[in-house]
């Protein structure tokens, strides 16, 4: 044996442990049941692919955040970075054999090889889901919806969706002769919520002037009941504006759902700077503002064009699932992942452990989680490990019980024991325990 | 827009469609349920790790089928290539804040850059389950009981797990003064199944002569019930063997929990060469022998002896989830995935969109997947997108009805139609026609 390797992780590169794992399952499980509900359907992607597909012909120069290298083939590969890029490949490469519209969802892992220091991880879960092949204001509702039904299902109850349109304030800063500027003023837009509004202002008095800075603030500061927002934005952009019908069709189903409470008209909403051409989307928790969105997308004209002369138009939203986990954490609402079995039997007797094993898997077959501890240590030491995992009851069978083919049930949480069980009435005895 | 980038993926790697993956997600549920209900918890570790955990130090030729590179950090990383050296690191380092018996299941990819030319992949998942911190003839049945569980779980019946102890063999070759050539034995052993007997006979033979050589066959042969194998095994070593007592004893278990049909005692299995130094597992499907074992297992002394001075045996198993599934898909014994919702929406006007998600929603809270075509298109096309995606119902609610507020329900299947429904007598003759 040579010297001890230090059994260390990469910087931004995280274990999962059991209770974390059963929760992520549990999650993900709940997810999935919201997506097939709505007639999503799941797809996975390789978690290496050509750099080129990745990155994009001439996307030579070497992003710092994509884990990039030549495999043994000399090949130019990379880790996937997100999952709409590798999207937009697939649905180029399938399209034919599958159909339109496409529903799709994909929870997978990423790797991004960001900077540690902002407490940030080099490898998460992200969840997509996104209607493909339809441009249209029942799509558009339709994410949201799920968007909403999704974030309810991790047991969040407070929070809102906020709902604008790229192309609405293209028109706005238009009517006042800033389309030039387009990509200034919304960079400055974007920044509202860590600079403040007064360091925005300068920014946009700058670019524009304080007039129409002023104009500008009002514009995405709109507030005020998603109809009233409505109203003023028709007053700020051409009376024509499909951007402005389609706002208004969608809030049609919002409230007709009942999401009026939910979802909110916010023209402060830009979601970065190119890609999306249609509605936005982001989810803020009203306890916990300061995260920042924890669901966002947007409509794009174009999903596939990379990889395909079919326009592919599509709608999405996405979950970063480390994130959220870390913001339910702190809102305490994470679902209980039920990480122990119900009954361990004990092991009081190496000669016994046929009947050990024959009694779990009869407590299995009437419907128990049941672990056979698996060796005759003492019954101190199995009893340490029962109340390490959680486990609340212990079945006992030795050397009497044998002779009889009887067994004992203890609840370890109340020490109360029930002696002289066959295995159904043990198993009727655990449930009742159990299930009160 | 510059060149179209052809969609293709690496070799070796492929797109899950959604027919493949919801099949996916159904294996990997049912697979949880029965490794949590006998007590095991899952886990996770990083994709990507220091080159140097999952090679060991020294490790530095370059093994071809390790995905292996220098990140931004000019760190000397590489992609896991299987989910046991993982394991050992995670159990280095998480071993003081777990408890022992520690029983983990792990469904994750990994990445081996085989010879695509066999019908390898290059990214696959695997699916493994181990007993770590005790060394007992119960932990070596769990194992086993937990295979078979699992292997019933995916819906296969006829299927056999083959048994051996690789110390019983070393014993055996030991009293006939071969232990110096005992994996020369073993490689060849290994092979009777691809090469067949009459040339591992020549290849023993040169070996050991051919006395000798008969005699190995006629051990590792041993058929017959697995009683009778005992008894001939216990004829060919020592009389204290600690392995035969360790066989005997899972034996029995084996016997009391009703598997005496399904797990076969076979000395020729071997396991490869190193690693294991208990029993050893494999299992093949009755009807498909040629495939090989698809899962397989055994015990090792020390699991993480390279990362931590602390001695933890272990003992536990392997499924290659994606070569048990073309077996599965061979066998036509595949779990039928619902790719589809239960009933289509469909678009009959494009002011009607919101009435359309609200049906839907309404049939989504009484327990159908339903799903909305997200725009006024026509209804042949609407009715051949049902088709495609193999809805069985659709929904029809137009101008007509909207006054009235009624629906009519249409079984795609039988073009049967009921008309004038209320939402609520909707889905409950949905519920009747789907499940009779």
């Amino acid at each position: 044996m040579g010297e001890i390797i230090e059994p260390r992780t990469l910087r931004g590169f995280r274990d999962s442990l059991p209770q974390q794992e059963l929760l992520k399952e549990e999650i993900q499980g709940n997810l999935a049941r919201v997506f097939r509900r709505a007639g999503f359907v799941p797809i996975d992607t390789p978690a290496l692919e050509y750099a080129e597909i990745l990155l994009g012909k001439g996307g030579g120069e070497t992003d710092k955040q994509v884990y990039r290298f030549l495999d043994h083939g000399q090949r130019d590969v990379a880790l996937r970075f997100d999952l709409t890029v590798p999207f937009a490949r697939f649905m180029a490469a399938h399209v034919q054999e599958l159909y339109l519209p496409f529903k799709r969802y994909h929870m997978a892992k990423v790797w991004r090889g960001e900077n540690t220091q902002r407490g940030r991880y080099r490898e998460f879960i992200q969840i997509d889901f996104d209607i493909v092949g339809v441009d249209s204001p029942s799509a558009d509702f339709e994410i949201l919806a799920v968007m909403h039904e999704a974030i309810r299902a991790l047991g969040v109850q407070h929070f809102h969706i906020h709902l604008s349109h790229r192309e609405l304030f293209n028109q706005f800063l238009g009517s006042m002769g800033l389309q030039s500027a387009y990509l200034e003023v919304l960079r400055a837009i974007d920044k509202l919520g860590k600079l403040g509004r007064e360091k925005v202002d300068a920014m946009l008095a700058k670019l524009a002037g304080a007039e129409r800075a002023a104009a500008i603030l009002s514009f995405v500061e709109a507030g005020g009941s998603s109809q009233a927002t409505l109203d003023k934005l028709a007053a700020a952009v051409p009376r024509d504006s499909s951007a402005l019908r389609r706002l208004t069709e969608i809030q049609a189903c919002v409230v007709e759902a009942g999401l009026g409470d939910v979802v909110r008209l916010d023209p402060s909403i830009t979601r970065g700077l190119d890609y999306y051409t249609g509605v936005v989307y982001e989810t803020f928790l009203d306890d916990l503002p300061g995260i920042g969105s924890v669901c966002s997308g947007g409509r794009y004209n174009d999903l596939a064009s990379l990889y395909t002369k079919e326009q592919l138009p599509g709608v999405g939203s996405s979950i970063g699932l480390d994130r959220l986990l870390s913001a339910l954490e702190e809102l305490g609402v994470l679902p209980a992942a039920q990480a122990a079995p119900d009954v361990l039997v004990l092991c009081l007797d190496d000669t016994l452990i046929a009947a050990y094993h024959r009694l779990a898997t009869e407590l299995r077959s009437r419907g128990l989680a049941a672990e056979v501890y698996p060796s005759a240590r003492k019954l101190s030491v199995q009893l340490k490990y029962a109340e390490r995992r959680g486990i609340p009851l212990a079945l006992f069978h030795g050397e009497a019980e044998a002779a009889s083919g009887l067994c004992n049930l203890r609840d370890l949480r109340t020490r109360e024991t029930c002696d002289g069980l066959t295995v159904q009435a043990a198993a009727e005895t655990a449930a009742r325990l159990l299930r009160p």
